[in-house]
């Protein structure tokens, strides 16, 4: 009941850590786009592993395989099924925490909830899922260009590092040049030093990812429950390691005061705009046809190259010591998982948008 | 497609500011349970204007009708509707902003998505749409007092005026003990006299609300998508005025080193525990047993007693003039509806856990 | 998790049969519709109770209110709250049975299922839930007609008695002539002198109501589990007392052979046609343009005028006498109630088609 | 928005025809299972091309690879990919076919809805997607299995060819003994002589499969939209061909009396039966604890070897010839398929029921 997200674009993810393959059915993808493997494939090589030293070694192509729903290179409107096969699986690696309780980790709360585990890197609770994600997430990425929608995000802090810019004081185009996917190459390089000095410490790191959409017209998004943030905010909040999310003004607009806060509307030709975009592009959970942007913080991961205390099924005190193929800061490999989600997120706003008014369009 | 919130605890609301009435149909409310209206008119009452200088002064006395599912003080398992008739409509004071989009309100965006428009108090999109969502949660409470849960949370921060205790600190008993909702009584007074200050000067502050749940059993929650922690955010996201939402250590987290930050178990009698909590209750998305906590951030309320500029549906300038009956910070009165989407949450995934197991319970 | 029905034009009922009201909550209907409540009265009238002396003589005005979701008589595309206050109860006509299982209802299996059981009238399982079928069907028509679609259904059977036209030799336009709500006058006659011969009896007897939709377009259905004829037969076989559901030629086409039951093709001016259609307008789950016709089987109602033996919650066997109001053939009452549902099948499936295509419309 | 099935249990479907593979993805299966590949390729086995001469003669192993979801033999909780490779593929077959409308087939209908089509070998709409159901339908039989239930059903009708015993007058445990899958020896016989006639012959036939299912508890179902005879007749209505569903007396029954038709309860031990079971196991949408029985109508399959006159894409009138591999009857084969989806409603019910009291079990 909870591997499935969307209503009309609507994708169901399977697959663990150690298991033969991950993958994800796509349903309610509309018919007759035009498909590009290539850019499910750039996705998925721009979250893979081994990217750099500062993420995890392990190695795994990620090749994404179509195994429905295209024919012709056009989507027919059926399912898609999208299979990546797991390669490079040490299980033999993970043996040893078996019947042990990583700090911080999700085997305690797995092995409640479901009296099992799979402990092979995590199982399912293990990032390797959000792969799925990313290519799903390609997908919708396609549908949305034809409506003229860009998403970007980039690394906007690491530890206590952080990017003294707004999202408009960067070049966007320019996130991908570094190895942090942070776009100020300066700041980006200071980012890389630490969290390679953390790494070297067998310790990891936190940080936040700014994201932004641009090109959404107003008028996308849902009153009461599904408002849009509140779907951008589930959606990155589900992503692992993910501890808070906020949206325009967020956490610091709490401390305004209306009349500095309210967005002043005006007329720019035929488009209806703000003067300020405090708002972050929506009001009452509905896109005003500003740029959305939003902040996603990341916990340290988990997993450190240090011995820990633990206990383990029995209940016995035990030691956790670090092994495996880890990332000492998740960030850089999150940029496109943030993206993804954000993709997934407003392709089944673009499609509920359809059905809201009798006469469409 | 957007009114509903829940999977088998289930709740649709509807209902508009200055329409006939407002309320909510309550799916797969377990069978059994000894009802209590009294306790859903004590939620309601902490959330209804007019309780202070402080607050709005519509008058609505906000009582709530058991239309069905309920019988000879037992919930029988069939949907509960809850009816609230709206008594103090002045919907004259709106007819002066019925072609205006109010700055930073939801007037724009509904018209574009809509066509149309019920401009009175803000229609559908008015927070008194939340009314529903406090009978329905106040229900959810009854369930979960059942399993031992208690649900809090508080004003912890008003503009720039923080509380500078975390939630163990205070004494969470003492919360309704004066308007704020503050447990903290010279904190409380503090704020109390800064909003009714900013309220003199014709303005609105925001916020932010901590929120703590107790006795949550290890094991409920969901993989993936539907994590604990995505739910209460997307739960807390969607309040009116929310701008961002943080558990356990939240945006701070991002800066610390993962030896510093993971929880690390240990076994205290039977339960398993851990020393720290940064975790906030919730590992891999399924609760851990240890207490969950949140942070919440509202903006300032948009309406302001204060001329602003804007434009009309025909696009041309225009000038709106603050009017009606509003909150200069709706925090004190938000509190009841965080409660309620807490239970509303947890209520859902405590049905849900009983169907993760072959085996149960 | 089961008073819903409609994925994007959504309906969830409420309300027992002797409890305070019944209703449903609508959402996802389309923004800018022309509401017509007297429509809606209209429908629930030709399903309310005491129109002859056939139908049960308990007396309801049946009067809906609308709650919210139209201003200045348009709908604006939030929830639309429908109510109906339940007037004659004689509740006291079942104290007699509050611990009895009467034979062929459900007091058993919803005593097993929940533990506890409104015995009032039959409580939730009574027929009179779907009054706010009804009302919210009619809504559904009103979006329908704005597409052309045309929804009859008449009684065809009535015990034996059969009326052996196709539902093109009749009038559809005449079925309201008679009480029985079949279309030819003659044989409505004979069924009216036979349910009434049955009811002077202390007895009932079951029927066949034949649904007829007309101007669907081609194109609205999908394939595997929603095909539409599921979504239909479904939603008749939610309907009290229905037994059996089949279309196009249904169970008289499984002797056929291919050669005979396969509709050929042509074209009649820009419209793609069957010569036959003996696909009841329906292939692979999709509309293609001609008549969507089916047939419902109704068992006799399960309440007599007569005793009959049964057991008590105890296990001990007793005597259930006939008492309360009742019809002893629901069939003329169910009339629009299998015309609502074919209008909440259409109209989500009409809204679900908008979002097949990449470019739309 | 319409490959998916369940609300708990819920399964994803992908893949065409002549695609590279079919699957599914199944979610929601408890944990704790004892996983058994055999068992779903047993069933895989039943449903699978080429079994005699009057079935098609395509030959695919059909053999299931599970992805994820089971460790160690126990299904863990989370999503269980299954895969089947698509082998042997004549796509060619249908080049010839690749513009036209084959007669009641879907090519017309979903050139409408979707624009485009994978023409090859009817894609999406080929019975072919239904072995994906088969698969996750013998892991929902695994888990009813712990439960007791027992799930049969058996060609009870072909063409005319009628086999006249209820389902208590034939051994339910030789249905596959031959190639009909009718339990009779002498009426199975009969049938395959006829099937192989009509083969022969060019033409195909259709007919009538009885489903049986036993063990289920009193208690399972909903009330309202979701009733398990609602559920059971749309998860029969979605399979390819199906034209009608009944239950207990079905269409029978609409001519009964009730005084002959109620189902007279009485205390067997400790359990409450009914003297006679005209209500099939199901009153008021629930299960009483007797044998749940319905029958399935299915029309002759639309594929025949003989020239048919259609329409093409540009509406011109053109000749179909019957080319390809196809079955004469699909009866034999969809007996699998019909027990899968008797599963996987079951299934649904079973774990829903788990929530219906606050108390449980």
């Amino acid at each position: 009941m909870s591997s499935t997200y969307g209503k009309i674009f609507k994708i169901s993810t399977f697959g663990e850590s150690h298991g033969a393959a991950i993958g994800a059915v796509v349903e309610g993808c509309p018919a007759g786009l035009d498909f590009d493997l290539e850019a499910i494939q750039y996705q998925l090589d721009r979250r893979k592993p081994g990217q750099s030293r500062i993420t995890t070694q392990r190695k795994e192509g990620d090749v994404a395989e179509v195994l429905s729903g295209v024919f012709e290179n056009k989507t027919t409107g059926t399912p898609i099924g999208l299979l990546i096969r797991n390669e490079d699986q040490r299980s033999k690696d993970y043996s040893h925490i078996a019947d042990k309780f990583r700090p911080s980790h999700a085997d305690f709360t797995y092995t409640t909830k479901y009296g099992v585990r799979d402990y092979r890197g995590g199982g399912r609770s293990s990032a390797r899922e959000t792969a799925a994600r990313v290519a799903a997430g390609a997908l919708a990425m396609q549908v949305l260009k034809t409506q003229g929608i860009e998403i970007y995000s980039y690394v906007s802090q690491v530890g206590n590092l952080k990017l003294d810019k707004s999202y408009k004081e960067v070049d966007l185009n320019r996130i991908d040049e570094n190895a942090v996917r942070c776009p100020d190459p300066e700041v980006a390089q200071r980012m890389f030093d630490y969290i390679d000095e953390v790494r070297k410490a067998g310790d990891s790191v936190g940080g936040v990812i700014t994201g932004v959409i641009k090109g959404v017209p107003a008028g996308w998004g849902e009153p009461v429950f599904d408002k849009l943030h509140a779907e951008l905010g589930k959606a990155m909040l589900s992503i692992n390691a993910v501890k808070g999310f906020e949206y325009g003004t967020g956490f610091e607009g709490a401390s305004w005061l209306g009349s500095q806060h309210n967005d002043i509307y005006f007329k720019e030709g035929d488009k209806v705009r703000t003067q300020t975009n405090y708002s972050g592009g929506i009001q009452g959970g509905i896109s005003n046809g500003e740029d959305i942007y939003f902040r996603v913080a990341f916990k340290p991961t988990a997993t450190i190259m240090r011995d820990q205390t633990s206990i383990n099924e029995a209940g016995e005190e035990v030691v956790v010591s670090g092994k495996g193929r880890h990332d000492p800061c998740v960030l850089p490999r999150a940029v496109p998982i943030v993206d993804a989600m954000s993709a997934l997120v407003l392709v089944d706003f673009m499609l509920r948008a359809r059905t809201s008014k009798l006469l469409f369009p």
